[in-house]
């Protein structure tokens, strides 16, 4: 029980509010806020181990819009409000009138009448994602200012082209409980880097939202990627600068091996080359499937340079003491298991196997932490009225 | 507070009992029980904008059948059900056996057992949709009798070929508080008129749905559309007796403008031509896909011959003082927005866009409304015991 | 008020633990343990007809996966986790990554943060449903006690390649209130039978789930197919076994007529050909599309051997008095309905409708059985709990 009060007095002492405020880049929200919601996440966690139920809303919706696929995030919206009591009501593009000529702006409203959390997946083209949220932010500032909605529904980043905190939350909650404390984080390094894959497309996000995070923790991050892999400039730019400001630090090496050395946390995921992203968007606005296959050839070619960027046990030993942490987003390309030739070793994968569910594990927590803070004031007094209220989940 | 209890009051007063009552046609319903109906969800309203929880039911299904798109009517149903504490299961045909060659009586009890409310949205044939729901209704009567089902499931219809009442009542619900009370409605005057569309088949209910409720209320309907868009011919016939028994008017006129003359309130909506509807669902009966894109393009060209049928602002202007009030079910066709020419002009829907999602925002309620009614006998009650427990939503 | 305490007492007197055990095969539990399955469904449809809220989860998700189309398992699924309190998240797998490469065993964790229940059907291919049933059990199983999930979320079998325990079960408790008790079943005949149907691909689960379960339960049990029909033998040699045990009958007939001959219920029901199932799996996992193509018109083939497999007024009459139950999982092919010559005349069937849709509704009580005693390790008392609240459902 003491945890669970602990994390109590840390939101209390934070004593941030982020009511209203849409979560749809880490970068925007102060270091005090994000351990908020880490707290926050941590407090409903224990909540759920003890059988204590978290209900916060006698009704509302939680839209989910997925534009890409999606198992882990799907279901950890859905774990996340139905841990509070909201229901879920996906917004599938096929089966609505979005095809029909409505605008994001009229569709926005239309679905929030009696919505309080929008979560949007929008990750697959560059330049896209991030404002097709901002568009839809800003049709919800109109609709509530106007007199169309009750109130303003919250929105929540399930990843776009520039940044997926939800996922980059789990992973930093997972690290804390993994090393002690955030404190300990301190100086640790972790090595960001690009890996092989035989796929095609996949979005630059998460080792953005890695970068971006990290380094505002005093975390000494490394990234790696082969020539062609860049990530958004303005993005690498910033971490360089955050980094100095936490008394952490970030690089940028051009091998895995490098960015591995002496590590004590492993980032290994693949990520499609920027340039081909950017041209993707123009052929995709052109409506130009010619061209796009021919690019998706010519990704393909391009990934099959760089084989060797694989996580081996080999390249696992050069990290301190041979033991460092490896993390996944999931799924992993795991050669011979998912693919003839992918990110990451069967032997390293199997290691860390485990470890990578819990890291999936924090999910689900992040997210329904996300929409406390957003809902609620004072989330401190909601969870401390959780708690005595003591009612059994089942 | 004191609204609340006026809705509670003239609830109260008007004491129709609806439960078990299928509402499939406003024409089927007494002016008491539509009045009963507006005043459930004006009440409802009010709760929700005080946050205070509207939940009646424990558990229960709310199912869903959409045998066409729909974003706002899904939305509203969703936002409805979970308003009350019901959790929305969705039939999809495509998903379920119905492929293999179930019965609509069967299907009907199969997804009964444990039902509420169903809700039914089938437009796309002339002669099927209103048919098809009456054919549930005999099945789940037969049902509840043999004692298959605890309970008969209340339906309700969410776009048919007939009538679309959620939209009617809601358009209802919006010009009440724009105008300040149902009195006031008196005399004023409505233009309904066809417009330019660039599309196919666009169902005939919501201009029937206006014509057959407003007439009932003491408006001066005026009907426009160019030759061969007739409605369906009974539904007309009837607007006329019940415009002549509230004191209002009806009349049939040949041109946008001569509706708008004078108009408080103008509603301009493509739809599609009667014949053309009545051959499709004779080569869909034929199955006869050729036959369906030949009839396509007679249809597109057909309307094609009207698209001076647009509202701007040269004919904004002869309505009364030149400010009638814009009305649409959305989405619109926006020339130079979201078609090249079609309904409206950008410029006089900008003006009336926020008018138009107020108006949108009625339907939760309304759907609230008529789901309330439909399973307690004495819905006023029901909701004095929720003003009074004042449950915080969240 | 008595018959609901009838029941309780009977719980109370099995007096059964069954938290945590998967529910795939009724062979894998005792008579004792399918006893309390039957009551606590009988306790909660009481609770059901009485309004009495049947609430014992405040939060939790369950969790469904269809890998085949249904209509009346999928709303019982629903109705029965809406019932207890739990929310239905449906894994659709295209719209999941398990396209993506996510192994079995990654996708069970990723799905079950914060799962209660996971109900699986997977019959297409023989050798395949149960088997993915437990690897999906197995994933589970390691998950919880690697500390990954925090609960092990039970797993409910919606109909598999060997076994279909919701349906069998449901059959059972429509029989036990037609006969009055599961007593009165001694030595009653059961014709389970092969019946024509111009489809391909049946699974052949209900016959096994019937054969498999009934023989238990002292009943006789006559199993008649045409040469080739075959089930899968392990489960017919078994029925064999517990015919003897439970002092029923097990006989292997020739045709409709004999099995029908004095039966007191009759179960003419279609299923495919055990070979080419067997030899379908082999196919698919060689993807070979003309293969299968060819082995489903040879399939045809063979069954319009058989045409005169059907239940009519004629074999009607030679079972016991000439009025045997008629039962089916439903939908039937019913000749001159749904098809054109089938497993059941429409005499016959319209005389039987009723009491198939009476058989259906005994589904979402038996899988909600299934829930609350995977969950709760004193059912009785939940049950008792609830009954003492007399919560109004609304």
């Amino acid at each position: 029980m003491s945890e669970f009060k602990h994390w109590l007095s840390e939101i209390k002492w934070l004593n941030r509010d982020l009511t209203g405020k849409d979560f749809l880049l880490t970068r925007e929200r102060s270091t005090a806020e994000i351990k908020q919601i880490l707290c926050t996440a941590q407090a409903l966690r224990h909540l759920h181990k003890k059988n204590i139920a978290a209900k916060c809303f006698s009704s509302g919706l939680a839209v989910s819009q997925f534009r890409d696929k999606s198992t882990r995030t799907r279901f950890s919206f859905s774990s996340a409000a139905n841990l509070l009591g909201l229901t879920v009501q996906d917004l599938d593009e096929g089966k609505s009138q979005i095809s029909h000529g409505e605008t994001v702006r009229e569709t926005a409203n239309m679905i929030s009448f009696l919505t309080e959390i929008i979560g949007i997946r929008d990750d697959l083209y560059l330049g896209v994602g991030h404002n097709y949220m901002k568009e839809v932010a800003a049709a919800l500032d109109e609709g509530y200012k106007e007199g169309v909605l009750n109130q303003r529904p919250g929105i929540i980043n399930l990843q776009s082209d520039l940044d997926h905190p939800t996922q980059s939350l789990s992973d930093l909650l997972h690290i804390e409980n993994r090393f002690g404390s955030l404190e300990n984080l301190q100086g640790k390094k972790i090595a960001m880097t690009w890996a092989y894959s035989p796929t095609y497309g996949k979005p630059l996000s998460v080792p953005q939202g890695i970068i971006a995070l990290l380094t505002r923790f005093g975390m000494n991050v490394a990234l790696a990627f082969p020539p062609g892999y860049d990530l958004v400039p303005g993005i690498v730019a910033r971490a360089g600068q955050d980094a100095a400001g936490s008394g952490g630090g970030f690089t940028r090496v051009d091998s895995m091996a490098e960015a591995f050395s002496g590590a004590d946390i492993v980032y290994p995921k693949s990520w499609a080359p920027y340039k081909i992203m950017e041209e993707r968007t123009v052929l995709l606005k052109k409506n130009d499937p010619g061209g796009l296959q021919k690019l998706e050839q010519e990704c393909l070619a391009q990934n099959a340079n760089f084989k060797d960027w694989e996580c081996d046990s080999e390249k696992m030993a050069l990290t301190r003491n041979g033991s460092a942490l490896y993390m996944h987003c999931l799924p992993a390309d795991i050669s011979g298991v998912s693919c003839k030739e992918g990110e990451v070793t069967a032997e390293v994968f199997e290691k860390y196997r485990l470890e990578t569910y819990k890291e999936a594990g924090y999910k689900p927590f992040i997210i329904a932490a996300l929409m406390l803070n957003n809902r609620f004031e004072n989330p401190g007094r909601a969870l401390e009225t959780l708690y005595k209220r003591k009612t059994p989940r089942m």
